[in-house]
């Protein structure tokens, strides 16, 4: 039993370098709120969340990722986590309450093995929920972050930290076509769905994407409409199409930075802690797109840098350990 | 073969006594586009429409209709109207291009036989339809006007002078249900849909309601999730649910002022002329409601009075000759 | 710390008169998929789950409830619960694995201090999930089934027992509209979403409804559609429309032997275990109905008796201790 | 004014090698209604449909159009149609009632100037339409034939006879990015919506695809569910996606012999004759893909050869006059 209970990924804070080409992107054509707004950041919720905010946006030079962050169970779980992460000699640093981001109480930011950079809170100021507040529905009338897509080297050892330390479970993963069946990417998760963190093989520590989940594909289709009538279509980078693994119904989107946003719906709940992880060959022509379009080299090799939680550089990457060029995916 | 070519129901003009009510129920909750405001006009259009406007909010102290209004192919069909209703003795007048109603060519106004204040018209100034414009879509998102519904005393009388004289074609229509099979209503179309008006017995004359496309059920159950978040929540009077007759997915709604329009979908083109007219039995439990919740009182009991078009008063009713409430509809 | 972890509402036990009407309704009309059938015995499961299967179809001489069934995360939890429920000097007993229920190990059957029949298991054969088998997908598309709706007259106490001995925590909850504040009907989950039980005061023990969780409004609209066309339109009861109360989008229907199923979709998630529950005062008109026709009498008055675990025979039941006729839902 | 009423594309006649993998395709993933089956042709209908069927897959040694049907309003329209034809020197053929395609009455085929293979009649034996038959619904639930879409090497001359002679109107077309504005593809109707035929400038004369439309975005999203599941997937061949061109939300499909359709929604309706057609430069970027992915090269470089109505060998084909590699669509 570990002493801490991490409960669910709860906001990214990325990097943008122009608050109206994204306020574009984000509020008006996908439907995230915009709540607060500060020299250098730009706060945004989606409508049935109740913390604060799901997605910082802070003003840098370049896209990327600043940190991706979880929520705790209780206050004491974070210094547990700190110990964790101090013990395995990884990075740490804490952010005092409401301090660098605004209504969030006293937070660990960390290193993980790859160097992802994350962050655990347990605080965060609560907002009025709107999801029933519908004149504020627009676009992709997004519903609430759902996970986080990162690439790393060495996948096997990242998966072993994630699960064995952190207490993530696998709902489903993806293992190489020879008979070794080493890992090429697994979808961990804490809340009841399929993942709030997947880790794949390959260039890394970056991050491949985040997620927010919409009610249903309409929603979806929506946000390629918005787009384009907002000239910005060539924003849609894949999609839409559905994954196997998963079941999702799927988009993926650069932001006008480069980072990449996935819309998601028609994923599956898991309630049962000892549910058995659906395992998947690399090769397996449903895996990854159970039915769309051949994803563009893009989408295979671009991803966004992570910064050191203590310098804020971006840190240098590794390619993968394992080879090919899978559609990974979800 | 007529000396005339009626192409469509192409706007109502309606009594309001506040724009601003009128307006946060048709441009805020059911995504009307707002396109002209006049002293005492709100012009109102919808997405997939190019004429200037489909819907005219006129002031006035209470509720009810001044005319609806039909468009023809040519300008000298509007000679030969006039000549029709001055043959059969009934009321006409002319108004001048773009007085009363801003950017509409010359225009006839008529009272039917049964006295329903119609109006013909050729010219109309064209707007940049907004089908593409998604940034526009909000509420129901409308697409078009698609036709309007009356209740006459004799309506054997005025379906003979509507197919007849005004070359309307029956999609759909029911009898009594005893072997004499009088006509209770029929569904009258000149464009290739369904209808384009409507005529029920019934106190009369009157119009039931007058009724806007969307695209999808979905679209029309927001209307419902709008009206309610806006606290308009008792302005939905019957619905959704499915007509038998027309196979349509029905709302309807009172405005504030009490007039009745219905949200509407999922019906079916008639691109044949010599399409066979679908018959129903009065008491088909089928006929109006394939299936949804019985409809209250108000539906059955509530029509808006008509105006005398030369004197602007309204209209005096008489009771529908055939007795018994059946639930007529669509 | 409880000795013991429920993970889920899994399974109802419901009577049914009929196999062939129950299963023009259940599996024809809903799209449940039919798992086995033995001579008293109709096992049903919907489209995500794993579990053999999610309904019983009981065969007996008129409707009601046999039982409603809970999965624990692990086999000694089911021990913990019987010495829980012993303690309390209520009823128990034990079902031999694979014996009554097929493919379900060893079962604890309880009745709760409100009589309600409840069952426990850990155990349970696995199916291949036809989530991605959409040949098979038909009338409403049922996913998974996802609570039961009970009416306690003491609900109150009841509620004290399911939280404070069984675990359940609370999502949202009504109290009467007196300084008092009452205590009148709570949702109650155990998975991460709005509810596994709900109990209302009201005459019982009886089982309001259960219900199946669909993946959007449409599929809920195509069960109108489908009972409409099968002749079976007088088993819609209420709605389509939306709950205030965990905004559910509803639809109520009776089967053929009267037992009460909700179509439900639209609801929110709880990964949170520290959620602050929604307070409603039982006359918040937009609690039980956002929006939607009045329920009909029945809908307040009918609900099926549930059996007594021992006997079989039907519990006696109570008038609820508050008054008053609210419109109680979800 | 002409002497003959052209009313609506009314069937298509393709060829097929195998009536097992062309049923699965249609009737079981796309939701056509197997209406007749003889030893060399299978006739399937769509759920809005009166006409008996709308689909005739006659069975050959490969895939390829043996004539595209219209329905005229009357039965001396034929012997008009005729002599326009004759008249212009192109071959003509009478087929006698109810032979080669099952209750149809008298036809006329004849070659258009490209060698377009084109048939027209009036009689049609009707069916029951099963448009509230819900549990016939099922994959992409189409609802009725829409249009053909031809490649023709001269697209003016080809636009100049069905304009002129057969009377059809324009909705849309593309002209070249020069001043010179040469017709490069138009979209003609006679029913009211977008089209019943397009000419395209391409190697012709062929037939790119036939569409059916669908009520919604989600029925076409099921057909790629339905083809992915019943391992079909290599069938979807471009989208979903929107075109600019009619706003369509389309999906192109490849049945097992290579013959073309588009599954297409969310087109608006022409009830004026004085509709302003809508005039598309051929290199603007929202024209063909609105949003969506880049088509495959087959997309445009194949087509389905059409038969000689004389000898039924295929006729050959010639270049398009005009050079360049548009996105035609539609």
């Amino acid at each position: 039993m570990l002493p801490f209970n991490i409960t669910r990924a709860a906001h990214a804070e990325i990097r943008v370098t122009d608050f109206d080409r994204a306020r574009q992107f984000y509020v008006e054509a996908l439907g995230l709120l915009e709540i607060d707004e500060e020299d250098d950041a730009l706060y945004l919720g989606a409508l049935e969340e109740r913390d604060r905010y799901s997605l910082i946006l802070r003003k840098a030079d370049s896209g990327g990722v600043k940190n991706i962050s979880f929520r705790v169970a209780a206050e004491d779980d974070l210094d547990a986590l700190a110990r964790l992460f101090s013990d395995a000699d990884l990075p740490t640093q804490w952010i005092e309450p409401n301090t660098v981001e605004k209504g969030q109480g006293r937070a660990l930011r960390a290193q993980s093995p790859a160097g992802l950079p994350v962050e655990f809170f347990h605080e965060m100021e609560q907002r009025e929920r709107q999801l029933q507040n519908f004149p504020l529905y627009r676009g992709a009338q997004l519903m609430r972050i759902d996970h986080f897509n990162c690439q790393v080297p060495d996948v096997q050892a990242e998966y072993d930290f994630w699960t064995q330390q952190l207490g993530f479970m696998v709902s489903e993963y993806t293992v190489s076509d020879d008979p070794s069946e080493q890992l090429w990417a697994a979808w961990l998760h804490r809340k009841q769905n399929v993942h709030d963190v997947a880790l794949m093989n390959g260039t890394g520590p970056r991050m491949h994407h985040f997620a927010y989940w919409a009610q249903d594909t309409a929603s979806i289709l929506r946000a390629c409409d918005m787009l384009a009538a907002m000239r910005m279509v060539d924003s849609i980078e894949r999609g839409p199409g559905r994954h196997g693994l998963s079941n999702a119904f799927f988009l993926y989107l650069r932001d006008p930075d480069g980072n990449r946003i996935e819309l998601y719906t028609s994923d599956y709940i898991i309630p049962d802690p000892d549910f058995e992880p659906i395992k998947w060959k690399l090769s397996d022509p449903r895996r990854a797109t159970f039915w769309g379009h051949h994803p563009p080299d893009s989408w295979f090799d671009e991803a966004s840098l992570v910064e050191d939680i203590t310098t804020g550089a971006f840190l240098p990457t590794q390619a993968g350990l394992l080879s090919g060029k899978p559609e990974f995916a979800t």
